[in-house]
Parts: C-alpha cells; sequence; structure tokens
C-alpha cells in the first residue's frame, strides 16, 4: 500500500480517488479547488487534504492529476504550490486529464529535472465507468514508471494500457474522439434519415447493428437519441475541448481531419442551441433543428 | 419445395441462387444478361437456364432479382420479355438488388396489376456472406406475403427482417448505408492521425475498440486499412451508387446528411484515385494522398 495524492476532484476525480482509498487500500490525500468537494471527499472516505497541491504532494509515492485542460493542469502542477514543489524525488505524477501530449511533454521534463517521473495517462469511459472502476486508461511513458504505476490504476480501470513514449496516451485519446466524431455524426444522419421516411428505427437498429453499420454508440445510444434525451454521458462542451486538442496536434502532425473538424463545428452549432451540457450524441438534435 | 426463379447472377446472385437451389431444396431456373454465366451456373448446380427473364419465371413460385440499379432492374421486369410477362397470379417477385425506395413501389404496382406480389429484400454482408448464406435481409412488403417468401429467403440468410411496408427494406439499407460512411470516415481519419503520431496502431485499437470508439469496422478492418489493402470487399462504385439513392431520396423526405454528403464526394476522389473497385475502407488511402 502507497501514499498516494489526487489533485481535482470532478466528476470523474472523485469516484476515481474514492477506488484508490477503498479498493486499492491506498492512504489518499486529496486537493480540489474548491475546498468543499475535498472535504466532502474526506467525509466519505477518509485520508485527510490538504491547502495546496504542494503540500498534498509532499510525502506521496503516486500523484494523481484531473483536471479540466492544460493551464488548470500547469496551475497544479509547475506553477507555484504546483506539486513539483512538494514531490519527493523517484516519485510518480500519474496525469488522468484529457489534454495535449505537449503539456505531457512539458510535464515529464519537469518531472526529470525534480527527480520524478511522469505518466500521461487519459481515461475513456465516462462518469459511469469512473464511479465503478471500470475505466480504460490509456499510458505514455517508460516502461519501467508504467509497470510500477499500473498496479495502483487498477484500483479505478478495467484496461490499463501502455501505448508509447509519454504524450502516446493523450494521442490514443485523440484517436478515440476523432473516431467518436464521425462516427456519432453518421448515426444521428441515419436515425434522423430514418424518422423522416417513417421507419421503425428501434427494428431498424435491430436489423443492421450486428453488420458492417454496428457499433457502441448505434447499441448504447440509439434509445435515447430517439427519445431526444441527452442530459447524461460525455457533454459537448468537453468534446469540444477535446476536439480543439486534437485539432491543434493534426495541424502539428499533418493529419487531415476533414469530417472531425466539420463536426467540431456543428457541436459548435449545439452548444448555440443549449446544449453545452448535453451528451454528444446531441447532434441528432442539431439535424432536427434544421 | 417450390419453383424458383433467379434473375442475375453476379457476384451476390450467383452463390445466392446456389444456396436457394442446395439449401433450399428448390428447383431452381436463372436467368442471366451474359448467358455464359447461366450456363455455368446450371454446370454447377443443376436445374435449367431461361432465354428471356419472362421464360425464366413462367412457372415460378418465387421470382428472385438480383441486378445493378433501377434500371436494370426495370429491365427484367416490367420491359418487354421482363418477369412480368411470364409471371402466374400469386407468384411473389423477391428484389435483392440495392435500388430506390421508389422502384420498389413501382414493381409493388405492376406485380398487383398481374395479380402477384412484392417484397423489396436489398441484403447486407456482401459477397462472403453470400456465400456462406448468412445475408441480412431487410424487407418491405406486407406481412402475409413476407410470412410465405420468408422461409424461403432463409436459405441464404441469417437475419430476414419486416421493416415495414413497401420499400422500407429499401429504407433500412439507406440508413444502413449512411451509418457507415460517416463511421469509416471517422475511422479513416483516426488511424490517418495516428499513423502521422507514430502510434501502433494495433495497440490502439486493442485498447479503445470496446468503448464508446468501437464499431464492426474497428474490428474487421484496421488491419486491411494499416496493410493498405483494399482489393476485396464492398466495392466504391457500388457504394457511391447507393449514396446517390440516399442522397437522392433524402432531398424528397426533407433529411439533411452533411457528412454522408461529403463522403459521397470523398468516394468520388478514390474513384478518381483508380479506386473504383477497392473496398470503402480505402478513404485512408485518400487521407494518404493528400
Amino acid at each position: 500500500m502507497s501514499n498516494v495524492t489526487f489533485i481535482g476532484l470532478g466528476v470523474m476525480g472523485y469516484p476515481m480517488a474514492g477506488h484508490l482509498a477503498v479498493k486499492g487500500g491506498h492512504t489518499v490525500t486529496v486537493y480540489n479547488r474548491t475546498a468543499a468537494k475535498a472535504e466532502a471527499w474526506v467525509k466519505q472516505y477518509g485520508g485527510k487534504s490538504a491547502a495546496t497541491p504542494a503540500d498534498a504532494a509532499r510525502d506521496a509515492d503516486f500523484v494523481f492529476t484531473c483536471v479540466g485542460n492544460d493551464d488548470d493542469l500547469r496551475s497544479v502542477t509547475t506553477a507555484e504550490n504546483g506539486v513539483f514543489s512538494g514531490m519527493k524525488p523517484g516519485a510518480i505524477l500519474i496525469d488522468n486529464t484529457t489534454a495535449s501530449a505537449e503539456v505531457a511533454r512539458e510535464l515529464d521534463a519537469a518531472a526529470k529535472a525534480k527527480g520524478c517521473h511522469f505518466i500521461d495517462a487519459p481515461v475513456s469511459g465516462g462518469q459511469a465507468g469512473a464511479e465503478n472502476g471500470v475505466l480504460t486508461v490509456m499510458c505514455g511513458g517508460e516502461a519501467a514508471v508504467f509497470e510500477k504505476a499500473k498496479p495502483v490504476i487498477d484500483a479505478y480501470a478495467r484496461m490499463v494500457g501502455l501505448m508509447g513514449d509519454v504524450g502516446a496516451g493523450q494521442l490514443t485519446k485523440m484517436i478515440n474522439q476523432i473516431c467518436i466524431a464521425g462516427l456519432v455524426q453518421g448515426l444521428a444522419e441515419g436515425i434522423h434519415f430514418g424518422q423522416k421516411a417513417g421507419l421503425d428505427i428501434e427494428k431498424v437498429v435491430e436489423v443492421i447493428s450486428k453488420g458492417a453499420a454496428g457499433s457502441w454508440q448505434m447499441e448504447n445510444r440509439h434509445k435515447t437519441m430517439m427519445a431526444g434525451k441527452y442530459d447524461f454521458g460525455f457533454a459537448v462542451d468537453w468534446m469540444r475541448k477535446d476536439l480543439d486538442i486534437v485539432l491543434s496536434e493534426a495541424r502539428r502532425n499533418g493529419a487531415t481531419l476533414p469530417v472531425t473538424a466539420l463536426v467540431d463545428q456543428f457541436y459548435g452549432e449545439v452548444q448555440a442551441m443549449g446544449g453545452k451540457r448535453w451528451d454528444t450524441s446531441s447532434l441528432l438534435a442539431r439535424l432536427e433543428k434544421k
């Protein structure tokens, strides 16, 4: 059992930190920008909270971060009172934020300068995956560091993969979001067309979902899409943040992503429709409004 | 056992007619525009061939058509020497062509005028599905007619669904193609990005394919896409034919299909690259050429 620190108790981080304490059996110290969340967490799970990321990280063998974006990440790591001011040599920083590959390399360099280690480890599986401790974790970093981190990460994950060097976890998460963007828009167009044609969508999905058009999204989202129910799942605001990272990285590496870029614009229209917090499957609502 | 006629012995129809003879145990009469194919079929499976669709259909309880497009379909049905000149009252025409919902309604009216019945029954599952007799068949028509036709269709199918009135089979097939268009482009962009980023795509797919980005296409096509191998599967020419039908129908029913329309244009670029016969997953080759 280890001393573990968790920074960022949002809808994902709160239950993930919980699994590290309960299922992992670690001694967990938490930090959250809004202190009330940290106090609630300690009340629920034990452990303790700290006043700054640096204080939270002081005795830790493993430090987890799960915050909003690149800048939030810098503010709890390399900035004043960030975790790097507190971490002891040999400790490992594991970042669960969906962020850029660039910031991953930046934090890896900062970790090395302190005699520490870094793993970028964005997750997929959403809030339900975090609550049930069955996330998929896509890691980038050195194999020896990964081997030490994996048994700890296992507390909240069903699958933990080392994808390559530092940044490779973030790049893998980007591929995940690229595939989802085109796929969900295709599914939305299919359902939209079927509704206009007066078909029984439930029956259509039953017949086509096992074949070449089949997908996780078709199986798991068609009912809520048909019902116009989007108050759950992965919010459009977060998807746009992720697609912003994707499109910036593609600009750097020379990949051409025409449909991803277009769907990002469509999500902008969904935001304008009041759908900032709607699930990504709300692309159907946009087609219906046309 | 029944008298069955099969019109159109292409890569799909040839093995489908074979299953009707062997697995179904029916007496099968075939017709093909190029007579040599019909002779080869008779040599392989027995039964007999006829000089015209009308002659082929004369004693049949069930007449199957599986040809290229709406016009090919009219030429073997309502035109001179088409099946309707030969069919006896009460016989059922089952059309396996991927065609418009419009022509389905046209043939249904022509069938009724002759005291016959009509089912539109496009298939999915490709050449392999036809050869192994495990196609998915999406039917439109009257329930009582469908009940008579289903046991015969079963000879070459794993799933046979009645989707609604005449035309509903074609409309369901259209939804299938719409979903595939967006999905495959999304997958192609994901793999393209991953290759530019220097990732091990095999490992990426292993990690993300069970989650929200997962699809039949990801599972079954990523290896051939990575290998640049497209000399198999569902040809781009046929996909463009289907998307033409889709976009025409959408114009009629008022559905908005921006990504489907865009991907149709991309397939036009693949054709211009020499990819008319390439599998639909060759959208990746187009991105790589940019």
